[in-house]
């Protein structure tokens, strides 16, 4: 069916996406819109603007040549059936994000995934990961989030919660995390964390976010730098915890902190280097994602176009 | 095909296993030798012992039927062509099993993989995680090793060293690992470190093994208790950062060292619950393996006998 297309859709706390993405993983038109806020806001409402976005779409392309409707949306969710709980979207709570798109799409897939394993899948199908077997997309921003794919294919685990990497402990009596545990990596390394930190230990910026933290790195501030080092580190030894369990080949850091480059890349891989000592975990390849803010588009839609290797479900 | 049966062996650095396993996982005749040993013991007489192992069992069984022959081995190997060097077996560096097993049986699958590989996927096929999905089977014993089914697949990874949990991160300042990293699961938990930790905290058996740590820690022994104690937080910390990862239905503890029971098993479920919150996390079922000694076997039939499930190389 050459020619045909999918329509891909990413919907996260801060924006909601929209594309047109074709057989190749080209996105061939896309639009963002801020995601509605608002503590009265309600699902219906939030609905209706995800529908119009679509519908600048389906007239564009011609509703026949549409194939099949793609996801990725903020966990958590229930899965496969896409029942979505976004944590950053409180006006969807089991939201049926999956049927709702059915009704409005009759006859052709739709499938939701995790936002995070979409960017995850888009970089193995079309990005960093391309040629490889065993990916681990990771996502570096207000939450650590990532997705694997292992032997060419997706893994979701018992219930689609599989690449939660952000919840590998890398410090056992580490500071508490957001999901109730201790010490995970995304207590450490989230942006929010970093900032906090930076401040705990003398930075100046009561608003500042970690984009602020790594400017100012950039411009030589000493617990600018050391607060990127201490989420690189940690980012180092869970690559490297993750590497030992699965074999992989290729790990893809994307996510807005991923912008901070060598200061949080050096540390990073100075961790990695000092815990993968093993032959084969040492070949493995950490680099920065490719694809950008067209990976969660592009993964949306290779959950529909590549038969069962990113969708096992239904 | 029923009535045909496949050859298992299982090869460590103490003893070696054979087996004639049935289509259903039943292990209808077993052998065990004690593998040679002595610094000057070459390859090929190594070798030899194997051969005449497998001749008591394919004068019993008929060469006709056995259908293929199933591989555990001590790592590390190169992997899928059986070139084994295991750890505890000097006498075999780059010893070419696979093929010297093919050339025995010629005509029939030869399949050689880990033998912590083996003992997953026979906990999976026919143990503690049958009829699950997503399965990580462990063995602690002198060494820590393990092997992953997600999917209802065995997932190799780029080396097929994919499943090495011993080599997950559990503190990241923590003791020197044989693998030259640190604060490895191994490290902390193997049988040799328990000993190790309890003799510098006043144990006094400066020939002691992990057993007998075991033995005194059952008699109310304080020091055996905690180092019982710390290694079973240790396995916990670890398998918290695995269900994270993978979203895992269960995970099967087996080795000498699960042996000791509820005085490794509290701690590591105490440790699990603490950093194991989300609610599809703490849904893992963490169980003694069921297979005990013949898991290594059961899982090297299944190599043979389950199609692509537990194979997908060559």
């Amino acid at each position: 069916m050459p020619g045909r297309t999918v329509l891909a859709l990413d919907i996260g706390g801060t924006k909601m996406a929209a594309a047109v993405v074709d057989r190749g993983g080209r996105v061939s038109a896309a639009a963002r819109v801020p995601t509605p806020q608002g503590r009265r806001l309600d699902g219906e409402t939030l609905w209706k603007t995800v529908l119009a976005l679509l519908d600048r779409f389906t007239s564009g392309v011609g509703a026949k040549q549409v194939v099949g409707v793609g996801v990725g949306c903020g966990g958590p969710m229930s899965w496969p059936d896409g029942h979505v709980s976004p944590l950053n979207i409180p006006a969807w709570r089991s939201f049926p994000l999956r049927e709702r798109l059915q009704e409005r799409f009759p006859g052709i897939p739709v499938r939701v995934h995790n936002d995070a394993v979409c960017v995850a899948v888009g970089e193995h199908w079309r990005g960093a990961g391309r040629g490889t077997a065993n990916v681990l997309g990771m996502v570096v921003s207000t939450g650590v989030g990532g997705g694997l794919v292992l032997g060419n294919r997706l893994i979701d685990g018992a219930s689609g919660n599989a690449g939660h990497i952000g919840h590998v402990v890398v410090e056992p009596d580490g500071p508490e995390c957001t999901c109730g545990g201790r010490g995970c990596l995304e207590a450490v390394a989230r942006g929010p964390a970093i900032a906090a930190w930076a401040r705990a230990n003398g930075w100046r910026h009561p608003q500042g976010t970690a984009r602020d933290v790594a400017d100012d790195a950039a411009r030589g501030h000493a617990v600018a730098i050391q607060a990127l080092a201490r989420a690189g580190a940690a980012l180092g030894v869970a690559i490297a915890s993750a590497t030992h369990l699965l074999d992989l080949d290729v790990v893809a850091v994307g996510g807005g902190l991923s912008q901070a480059g060598p200061l949080l890349f050096d540390p990073l891989e100075e961790a990695f280097r000092r815990h993968a000592r093993m032959e084969w975990a040492r070949s493995v390849r950490v680099v920065p994602a490719a694809l950008g803010q067209e990976a969660g588009l592009v993964g949306a839609a290779a959950l529909v176009l590549s038969g069962s290797r990113y969708w096992n479900a239904d």
